[in-house]
This record gives structure tokens, sequence and C-alpha cells, in this order.
């Protein structure tokens, strides 16, 4: 029986961020964990920055936006739990950081996908997103090996009209 | 009697922001409080359109970088009291942010002084900068009225190598 409004998660793990597609706008892409669905959302190159230098290892003598922004939720002790992409509207991706304080009330902030998932890479964070996303905007491939190399091409020459975007 | 270690906060405003110098690098102009002196720092152009966007009260449909981090810190009662541009290394300016928990323990973080000029105009609250720091990388103008063309000139034609840069 379906329920529109029941709450349905799935894992996803973060397959990569493309600073330069043709059309000069990155997209983050996220897979499904254990399936075979690729949800893509473009974002801003500042963004896709912040999650390109930190799953690259690359550090800055100086706390870049994101950065600071762990560094003030350790101060204030408090923890990213996991991030949720929760929904699409106008074409825009809405998601949830979900936290907890130091009194450990669970705390949750609307956000921009792009800026949780620069928090969710920083904080080892587990990222989920709502089964009617992935059914609104995922692709799916059925066997990697064989595809990867059709999915390249696809993302070489897709523009981001072609998407749901963030914003 | 000079102590080089005594600190000496200058309470500074911020005069505005230049996105498109003709080199491209934005500018912060902080200028002294009451008197003829003005801080030039070069920051990214990110960081330079979340300062401006603010200051122009220009609203986005979904919350930008820093005004996420606006809103995490107020789900955690945390108050920014006020930012500090405490030195220059390497020519590189350092600033803190001085905040205060829901506890009332006051906390301060390192910070760009981007990032923390970006908050300080979501928040509201005063900037300051040492005075060794307004010494080293400042510029004195005797007659706003006489000197503003001129400095405007100065700003069209000045390169960030002229410069003390942020990173």
């Amino acid at each position: 029986m379906d329920d529109k409004n029941k709450n349905n998660l799935i894992k996803m793990s973060l397959e990569g961020v493309r600073i330069e597609v043709p059309s000069q706008k990155p997209i983050i892409l996220l897979k499904e964990e254990g399936g075979n669905r690729y949800l893509p959302i473009w974002i801003g190159a500042f963004e896709a920055s912040a999650i390109a230098m930190e799953i690259s290892d690359i550090k800055t003598p100086r706390p870049m936006t994101h950065d600071l922004m762990v560094n003030i939720l350790e101060i204030l002790d408090c923890k990213i739990k996991k991030i949720e992409i929760t929904k699409i509207k106008d074409n825009t991706f809405y998601a949830i950081i979900r936290m907890e304080n130091n009194n450990e009330e669970e705390l949750e902030i609307d956000s921009r996908p792009s800026d949780a998932i620069a928090l969710a890479v920083r904080c080892n964070c587990e990222i989920y997103a709502e089964e009617k996303v992935i059914k609104s905007a995922g692709l799916e491939i059925q066997s990697i090996e064989e595809e990867v190399d059709k999915f390249k091409d696809f993302l070489d020459n897709v523009y981001p009209e072609d998407f749901k975007k963030e914003e």
C-alpha cells in the first residue's frame, strides 16, 4: 500500500563531483548503495569545489567556508548525524541536515544539497535520499561495468536544462 | 610605551565590496570608525558575493552557505558577538569570530576575514581590526570628500599583487 507521506530513505554514496562538464556547471553524482540507481544534482561551482577538495584530500592553509562551519559545530559540541535529500519542488532539490546538540537533542536544518554534502564529506556522515526523489530524478543503470562508458558519454553530453536543478 | 603584544582593537565599518575590479579579484574595504584609515582586503569571488548579497538585501529562495551557517548558529542558540581582523602573516589576513554559546561561555574561532565579515553583516555584529594590521596594510585618506575620486581611481588601477592578500 502506497503512502505518499511516508518517509522512505535510501542510503546513498557520493560517486563524485564533476567540476567541468561542457556546460561549465558542476554536478554531484549520488549512487544508491547496493543498487543501480544514480541521482545527479547540478550545483554551484563553489560548493562543488568545496566537495571535491575534501574528497580529494586537498588541504588549504586557511579554513575554507565549510571547514569553518565544521569547526564551529565542533566547538559547540554539535554533531551532524546524517543528511537527507528530501524533495524536489519547482526543479529545486531540498535537503535536511540532522544534528545532535550538546544536550543530545536532535535538530534539523533546511539546506541546499550541495552545502549538506560538503558538510557530510567532512564529518563522514551518511547520505540519504527519499525514494520519491530518486524515482523522480534518478537514473537507472543495470550493469555498472558495461554501462560506465555509456554513462560517462552521457555526462559529457548532457546539459543542466535536461535535469532537475538545485537552484 | 609600546607593547607589541597588547591588543589594540579599532572599530571598523564595512565600506563596501567591489566584485569586479579590473583584476577580476574582489576587494572588501573596511573603514576606521571616526577616522580616516581604510583597510582593503582581497577576497574570493564567492565570499565577496556572499557579503554583497547581504548588504544589498538580495534574498535568495534557498539558504546560501553563510545563511546556512547563521541558521545553524541560531538553532544552537549561539550568538556572534564580534569579529576581529587580528593579524597579517605571510601576506595572509587572519580573523577571529567571537561567539557566546547557550551557556553564555565565550568562544573564539579562527576564520578568514571574508567568512567572518559575511557572518558579521548577517548578524549585525561589530567589526574590529588590530591597530598593527591597519598600520601594516591600511591606507590613510585625509579628506574623504576630496579624496574619494582619487581613491576610486586607485581602486580601478590597483592589482592584487600590490596588496597583502587573504590567501
